[in-house]
């Protein structure tokens, strides 16, 4: 266990896409937990996509990291000491411990969680708050009916790899947009899709027509930019179109692209909508006993990118935009002590 | 009654504002009913921001009007002889006749109207499309509730003045978004609408903020463009916002103009749904029940802005996108003959 706390402020707002300069590093002593507080030792840091919108000014879902504050992130990992009663050393818990090696918490959305019935990792994935995100995004915001055509960007992210594959559980036809070959052959045979478009290589309008002859019915969009754009354009009628994110954006440094194609909505009676998952903390449960079933079945696949070292933190969260990391991303923190 | 039938052909595709070579006008003989049609002579003629659209090719809800076609319109008139054994001379039907002084019909979609319950020209307003659009696009697309702010933009238009005063009616907050202080006197003096912003005088973002402290619930778009965009950073959570059109920009020479705020939709968990009034067909008997109700018992205005001669088409028509008619504007045919 390391001596010091390391962490990773946020020292200004950046500019596009966020340069080394945009943090700080530092170290500090390992604080001691308060009463009904805890420390907890982080082994895994989630990097998501969201995490470049907490870091603007602004109103939003949430409110944005203080310049100066340790970087907001979830996190997964071992309790050290505990002040808390609903909480003993020893107990692996997952919750939003920050982009640092040491965390101190009240236990307020703290959440327990078994080294045994999963990786510790899993649980910032597709046991975690992707999963959740996919779960609700798909079925609570756009109902798929069996049969239906549900097209996914980001398929292989750590959100999008999991629509894919409960869109194909619910007898739908999952179609998804990757970067690559190497992502496109495995969403179809490991995740089962029926269809890859890989938006690097393709040319993505005819390969929609090619892949959605009955047009789509659920666009679960990760993305935005041209691709929501193209896609607005091969809706079917009564389409619904769930907004999750979209990263192609969040580092512009003009206006925003929004979709000039939005009349399409129009054109085919259909919806667009935004979601946010901490709406949906009362049912995480509900979705949780699902994802594990099919985990458990062997119907739903999950692979983690795992980066070693916290000090590689700003280049490895960066890899998100590039689309460099190859399913769900995290930062392992403690060297070859966690599970 | 005259002599030739009075024409307006599309003569191509215009780009950008429609011009006078973009029509060609042509008299040709009136010509007689076939076996099960019938011929009317219009007296009003509808004129519509979605004929713009109408103009265009490609995919959209209904199929172009193809180049040399006579111009496709609502209209409203009588039947002057029939061979259709629903129909009789005398009769008075709204359907769509096109841009033209007389035309055949099957008697598909055609409908009799009452020129002793509503002046004619109504039929084409509140009473007809307009008046459909409004119901079914603000109750059925965004269900509002009683004590909700429902923003309205082109609140003085056919359809959005029906909006804002169903909106009223229904116990909302109505605010209409109109060009230039007498409209937006107007809505506030005679349609009740609670507050109007003059989107050609005033600082849109700022009167948003004033008018609608508690957000906007419900927002049924009619404009597009810039103003969309300062609406999606003032929604409300689980707002929703109805696409009925977007005037300000189906006269756009490049690329349309998308909402580059579309994100707001997930900070504010709300969504954005288009329809098509046709599909509402079947209930079309519902809404006018309703609406005629409202009428009668002085709840719901109307005006209309009626323009003379036929040969005025051209440009009449292209007042609609420079704000210049006040209520629903039509054309009016046959010199001094109808009610």
């Amino acid at each position: 266990m390391s001596e010091v706390n390391r962490q990773y402020k946020l020292a200004k707002r950046p500019v596009g896409l966020p340069k080394d300069d945009d943090w700080t590093y530092c170290e500090s002593e390992i604080p001691s937990p308060g009463d009904g507080e805890l420390l907890m030792e982080n082994h895994y840091i989630s990097l998501d996509p969201a995490m470049r919108g907490w870091m603007n000014a602004g109103r939003s879902y949430i409110e944005p990291v203080e310049i100066g504050a340790v970087m907001r992130a979830g996190t997964v990992g071992r309790v050290v000491s505990s002040k808390n009663s609903r909480f003993e050393a020893g107990d692996y818990v997952v919750g939003v411990g920050g982009v640092q090696s040491h965390a101190i918490s009240d236990g307020k959305g703290l959440v327990k969680v078994d080294p045994k019935l999963a990786p510790l990792q899993r649980y910032l994935g597709t046991l975690g708050m992707p999963g959740m995100t996919a779960y609700f995004g798909l079925l609570d915001i756009t109902d798929p009916k069996e049969g239906e055509t549900v097209l996914v960007s980001a398929a292989a992210g750590a959100v999008g790899s999991v629509v894919g594959q409960i869109a194909r559980i619910k007898g739908c036809r999952a179609i998804g947009i990757a970067g690559g070959p190497e992502k496109c052959q495995y969403i179809i045979d490991e995740l089962g899709y029926h269809g890859a478009i890989d938006y690097k290589n393709d040319n993505i309008r005819e390969k929609l027509k090619e892949l959605c002859p009955g047009r789509v019915d659920v666009y679960f969009d990760n993305v935005g930019g041209e691709i929501l754009d193209l896609v607005l354009g091969r809706l079917n009628r009564g389409a619904r179109i769930s907004v999750c994110g979209a990263i192609s954006q969040y580092n512009a440094t003009g206006k925003m692209q929004g979709p000039s194609n939005y009349l399409a909505l129009l054109v085919s009676r259909a919806r667009m909508e935004g979601f946010v998952v901490f709406d949906y903390a009362k049912r995480y449960g509900e979705a949780t006993k699902a994802l594990a079933g099919w985990m458990a079945s062997g119907e739903l696949k999950s692979k983690e990118h795992i980066v070693e070292g916290l000090k590689k933190f700003p280049e490895t969260l960066n890899m998100l935009f590039s689309g460099a990391n190859f399913g769900k991303l995290v930062l392992k923190v403690s060297e070859g002590r966690e599970s």
